[in-house]
């Protein structure tokens, strides 16, 4: 059994608690939390600190926090050569204190507090200084998740990005449609049945092949009446960019 | 049994074939096609025809043909006070031609050949000139879909508008995600769960309430950083775009 502290109360440490609950590969030992009450319901109060210097000597420290504090937090552990890892797809693995063995643990999904995650199919992306290491945080990622990764810090910062464009911008489109359905007194379930087929589609087909509609016919009438009826600026500038943006991804092909 | 033609061979066309031969509800007579050999798996040969001398008298004709094209084809049919509909989003009912009773059909999906459909999941928005012929077009969209909506012309305008946004223009950032994992050895198939779990979100959350990221936290470090990242001309403009979106956006709320 791996003995893991976690430090964080956010999102990503309360769907981590949950996740190793439900396994017994994985002893969680401590969580810090500046807030205690957040993580109350989660785990005993016995675990719960919010002083560094109660922190005790595991086999791996996760530090779930916002990206900004990741490296005063990693300063603050009072060890040397204690395993210490982050979660966040946008931070070098250098960012953590030297003093300590370094890696990443990065879950790559979207976590809302108010939606429960089926943790085995999140694909957990993991880098460390040296094999061993690796070792451990694979029985940790295995003892949760069915999908690891191992990638460097340069290929988790193009991760990151990636899923910056499919799942942040990808909602932004989604609460476009919601706005223009509210406008025109439409239901905004109606398009449910279709963003989940269009999430679905990609698993059969890539992404070009799935690609419909005015743009990729290049249908500039339809375009235009579109153009005609949008009259939110940014919702007109998103339409014309993405709109050129098919258009000329369709003369690369 | 309501006796349907249908004029078209395309995705749509294609899609009603196969919906229509699984309900008991609805005959379908003839199938127009200028290219016959694109429904031949799908109809008897006896039921297709090339020639519009050919139709026979129906309960409803729906012409699933291009939009450009629906106008021209309502005009060749030699029928008078015969129901007539088109499957188009963005058409106008009055593009048919006013000799014959005039309705809508929109089946609101992403049609792809290669990928089949559950039609009884796919909402279909009708409109007609008269409630006798509501009673059809609905009696004809219950056979194959438990989700009918009523919705005016210009409604259905600004749906298809809202579904450009939520399912064509959500299609192309993954195409740009999978982009991304190409040019840095990543598999695209590592987004696939945070794509299904972010199109999972609306249908418990609202869209306000799903959003995450960068953007919606203000974190201008990391913004900068994906920026400085990306070199792509088109990628840099959506992602600054969309970015500006959602902080404006979050402003708003």
């Amino acid at each position: 059994m791996i003995r893991v502290t976690l430090i964080g109360s956010g999102n990503v440490a309360q769907h981590l608690i949950q996740a190793f609950s439900q396994t017994t590969a994985v002893e969680l030992v401590q969580v810090f939390s500046r807030q205690p009450e957040t993580v109350a319901h989660l785990v005993s109060a016995h675990q719960i600190i919010s002083d560094f210097n109660k922190l005790q000597k595991v086999d791996l420290i996760i530090i779930a926090v916002i990206d900004d504090a990741i490296s005063e937090v990693s300063n603050q552990i009072p060890f040397e050569n204690q395993l210490v890892v982050h979660t966040s797809g946008s931070v070098a693995m250098e960012a953590l204190n030297a003093k300590n063995r370094r890696g990443v643990f990065y879950p790559l999904q979207t976590f809302s507090k108010a939606k429960a995650i089926n943790f085995k199919v999140v694909p957990i992306c993991l880098e460390t200084e040296n094999d061993g290491d690796y070792n451990t945080l694979e029985t940790v990622a295995k003892a949760i998740s069915n999908v690891i990764y191992r990638i460097n810090s340069e290929q988790r910062k193009a991760l990151h990005v990636a899923a910056v464009f499919v799942s942040n911008f990808v909602n932004h489109l989604y609460q476009i449609g919601e706005t223009i359905c509210t406008e025109n007194q439409l239901d905004f379930a109606i398009l449910k049945p279709l963003i989940q087929e269009t999430a679905d589609k990609i698993l059969t087909l890539s992404p070009a092949e799935a690609q419909t509609g005015p743009a990729k016919r290049q249908d500039s009438q339809t375009i235009n009446t579109h153009l005609a009826f949008l009259t939110d600026d940014h919702q007109k500038e998103i339409y014309k960019l993405l709109t050129k943006s098919i258009i000329d991804n369709g003369k690369k092909l």
